[in-house]
């Protein structure tokens, strides 16, 4: 994958949480995904079609979630319920709709779906065979999350 | 939502059931999701882009997927492992590549994504505040499974 198409995606998820929830993650470095699944308990998911095809998820542990979305919202959350998965949902929204400008710029055709949340323990995300995935690990304060990007490029 | 948009999912659906695993699915009755979520093992997620924004997802109780990827397969699978998923994301594509299919046929411009397939017991899938969703229920001989089409139209 062109780091021309991953990095808008890591420098929007940085900035998204960096303007709109006051958090500093700290970035690991993206890894292929082989065959092993890595398992989270809150995941954000939305499609993208076009030229850049395939899907983004941003997948927390709950702590990490429940992290976010309070610093996110502004006000404490203490369990994943329907406030906390509209707000992943709305974060993975902005999340793809910044990557999504910055590869317009660069000349890319895409769309992105609406988002889906994902609730529960310890479930794992996995795309088609022969589809590239990278992940690219994130810490907070209170736990990991990551961002996973799963795509083909249309010529 | 219109059924012109609803019914080409369902018969997809029934089709490709029929066709590719020689499942006769019962099918419920349509219902508007409200606020509580269903629980489901494995899910595949499509997201659907341009005038019919959303995504569809096609879930399952453990016992069910085991039971369609089996019949669809034509070899026993006694565990959900990466062929249960690739089957599952398969089929889910080739739901919604024939709705879309028909869609088009009817004038409706949209493309869809590649499939996502989400493994965790008792999980939920949720969409944005506001998008309207459709659950209709499918009762095979393993138990049930359902197709979820959570969407807006952009005109």
């Amino acid at each position: 994958m062109k780091a021309e198409i991953l990095n808008p995606f890591i420098q929007s998820t940085m900035e998204v949480l960096q303007t709109m929830a006051g958090i500093e993650p700290r970035r690991g470095a993206p890894r292929l995904k082989g065959g092993g699944e890595s398992s989270y308990d809150v995941s954000g998911l939305i499609g993208l079609t076009g030229q850049v095809q395939g899907f983004v998820a941003v997948s927390f542990r709950e702590s990490a979630a429940l992290y976010v979305v309070t610093c996110f919202l502004g006000e404490p959350v203490g369990t994943v319920d329907a406030q906390v998965r509209d707000a992943v949902g709305e974060l993975t929204n902005i999340i793809a709709g910044g990557a999504k400008r910055v590869l317009a710029q660069a000349g890319y055709d895409l769309k992105i779906s609406i988002p889906s949340v994902v609730v529960g323990v310890n479930h794992s995300v996995s795309r088609p065979r022969g589809v590239p995935c990278f992940e690219i690990p994130f810490e907070t304060d209170a736990g990991p999350f990551s961002v996973e990007l799963c795509l083909k490029l249309e010529v």
